[in-house]
């Protein structure tokens, strides 16, 4: 094995060689430095990168052999011996975090939304375009990335966002991300900069936002959702100088914006000179059958928008890759707080991602992902129709879940409870409720990762938990 | 083309859908929404999107191509006109960065520390690790990944660093980041949440790393650097209660931190407390003669002690790739930290990563980077006997760069001056001192991305400048 090694040895010393070594790999092992399990470097290779005759580490490694510190492996050399491996590695638990993974554990049906869809992940375009880019770097490229992203994905992006989204933009005011978070942290960042000390958002809305903007030092101030989207005018009221919306498919809901309140929106952004970040969480995804794809909210008031796009819903959340656009004045100083974060986005992942969307494979991918979150959102609709009399499935049909309106009388932390004894994990609408106080009973589900046959059975079994009270 | 093309039409109004999407269109191109050279879906595809008749699309698009907006291009559909794309985009310029490619355009030998050497990056062994990890990846995988890396990475990484660079750590104290500048960036942020105010730096050290520690808000202190490495006694009087040291192969000149110096540190961080970050940004890369690699200063104290690694000198700075090995209760601030900034690090990469370890392939690339680096050392060695009489490469045979100490009475700066002028683009180390007023001349070079026979002429450039004056 061409493995390297850390070994101690002074060449002059009263000790021999192999005394020295020997005694430094007990005793690394005993201290626990080196593992359990861990395979050694040839002993002709440790004795040519210590420079001592081979015979040096070969009487070495044999008594420690003897001693029952390491072992031989047919094959695979030496290495400490692995009868403390069975022990699984204490991993620390994922802080603050609000993916889907955290207690996912064992739950037959998994309905909460923002449940990936990894099995739809375009792996062989992905990998195809993966092995162009690093086919194609030369010995130069591949230093530290620009910080606002490699110019091949940001022209790409400002091309696709116009002409998927309707975002008014181009590559210089677009800035390749690490995911959505990312992009709330350096806004909000930024707006203290500015004094800000409240950050306007929607309610019901995205809990874990609420949470990140709490702990980037904001006040989150929720604003009222109706039938229209955000209330527009509790906004103007409040005082507020920025405020965060999902204007294209609101955050549970599923409602689209208004005209009007898209245009009393833009109206309070130019008069106040208030931000609007607009989250286009799932804006590649809308399947509505004929219906207009809305635009994205950016294009009335550019100049006050933080546009906000990600690949979480549409590729995967473990890309962490997100892009911005944004005035340019704006997006120098978002640059600036990001310079004393990182220092930008994995070059080979940006890459390829400029390679998928270039070739128009990525336009092909969201036509797939489209039709197979449409006809799990149809199943939805349908069992919903059947099995759950007086629910209704509201908003657009678009994105990765649906809001379901269950009857006044339902007890919705109830339905919860009772579908989890069943082994379906469920969200009630109040988890995503940031005021206090009762809300109309209904169910947030994530329906585009399931089978169709799991988006009906899991209805079946909270009609039965509905019914049985 | 299966692209997707947001188009806003009102089906009840008194236009012709035709002329709503013709004139949609139009004006998306006017205001350059849609971008010169952007392809549009086909017209049947547009068609069944909005749910239109395809003769309605076909007499838009014609009537556009008419007026010069849209051209037909044979097999690739339809696209914006695409007259105006010579113009290069405008690209943001990257901030704060001393990333390598900042000024290199035009040098013929490009000598500044930090030239990356993606020519040696194992592409065929990085791409089959990214496919096998792709290929095992199930369909619920690759949700949000853990905030403090990929399980797998993190007991690949404990094992390897154990190994290799003698830490004594455990997978459930290793943390995966985005780069040092991540590592560097939670540590701040960490220490001024403890009220710390200042942070120890190495003089001479990285002028970007002094930079980016003021930027985080705290006060750079520089510390003397001599032949035995950073002065310790000159942190013990400072009163600092954190210090940023590279005891392994000193930043910039190469020199090991002293065993008694060593001793000293540690009992510094024990006595007082005190948190020492150690970057062994060029850890696995050591190359002198029968040389005994030195190991991480982290095993003498590890409760005071973050230790941090990269990828970007070892694969590529484009990765994005770093690690953190630090005492549990720290670790976890980190990742409090960490959770305001972003949802942890790209999945495929880790895994990747982990593959490379795991399989030894990462070590049989360490061999060939360092047989490459000697070999350029031992070049750059050997041309300064030869061409530059009185100076001297001092330091350690290991990592990517080497100081060479010129004799007295040449001025630095003129050198420099003096070497561009000759297409060389060499840093002086005055660059590198932190405290104003004359420091011994001497040049840092980054030698390993280089051809030998460039070392070799690059140096026999400077020795004509050396001359010339």
């Amino acid at each position: 094995m061409a493995l390297h090694m850390a070994v101690d040895v002074v060449r002059e010393s009263e000790q021999s060689l192999t005394s020295q070594i020997q005694r430094f790999i007990r005793k690394e092992i005993a201290e626990g430095i080196l593992h359990p399990g861990t395979r050694l470097p040839s002993s002709r290779r440790l004795a040519d990168d210590l420079g001592v005759s081979r015979s040096v580490v070969v009487e070495a490694f044999g008594q420690l052999v003897a001693e029952g510190y390491l072992e031989a492996v047919r094959g695979a050399g030496t290495r400490v011996v692995a009868h403390l491996e069975a022990e699984p590695p204490q991993v620390v638990p994922a802080l603050l975090e609000e993916g889907p993974d955290a207690h996912a554990a064992g739950a037959r049906w998994d309905l909460r939304p923002g449940g990936h869809t990894f099995a739809a992940f375009p792996r062989r375009e992905w990998l195809s375009c993966y092995q162009r880019v690093l086919n194609r770097a030369d010995a130069t490229g591949h230093g530290y990335p620009p910080l606002a992203g490699e110019p091949a994905l940001r022209l790409e992006l400002a091309h696709c966002l116009g002409r998927l989204r309707g975002v008014r933009t181009g590559a210089d005011q677009v800035m390749v991300v690490a995911g959505f978070a990312q992009t709330l942290s350096l806004v909000c960042a930024a707006l203290a900069q500015d004094g800000v000390t409240a950050l306007g958002i929607e309610d019901p809305g995205h809990p874990g936002q609420r949470q990140f903007v709490r702990d980037s030092g904001l006040c989150p101030v929720p604003l009222p959702v109706d039938a229209e989207g955000v209330d527009v005018e509790a906004l103007a009221a409040s005082g507020l100088r920025a405020v965060l919306v999902t204007p294209a498919h609101q955050f549970p809901t599923g409602v689209k914006l208004s005209a009007s309140r898209r245009e009393a929106l833009a109206r309070w952004a130019r008069d106040t000179g208030g931000l609007v970040i607009e989250d286009d969480y799932d804006g590649g995804l809308w399947y509505e059958q004929g219906g207009i794809r809305p635009l994205a909210f950016q294009r009335e008031a550019p100049d006050h928008v933080v546009y906000a796009g990600t690949a979480s819903k549409t590729l995967a959340p473990g890309l962490r890759l997100g892009w911005i656009a944004a005035p340019r004045p704006l997006l120098d100083r978002l640059l600036r707080v990001r310079a004393r974060q990182d220092l930008g986005t994995d070059t080979l992942t940006q890459l390829a991602f400029a390679e998928l969307l270039r070739g128009g494979l990525f336009d092909r991918h969201l036509r797939r992902l489209n039709a197979r979150a449409r006809s799990r959102r149809e199943a939805l609709e349908e069992a919903v129709r059947k099995h759950l009399p007086g629910a209704r499935v509201i908003g657009r049909a678009a994105g990765l879940h649906a809001y379901v309106r269950l009857p006044r009388h339902v007890d919705e932390a109830a339905v919860v409870a009772g579908a989890l004894a069943r082994s379906v994990l469920v969200r009630g609408g109040a988890a995503f409720h940031a005021r206090p106080g009762p809300t109309a009973p209904a169910l947030v589900v994530g329906h585009a990762h399931l089978p169709r046959s799991g988006v009906t059975e899991a209805v079946r079994e909270l009609a039965e938990v509905v019914r049985g009270r």
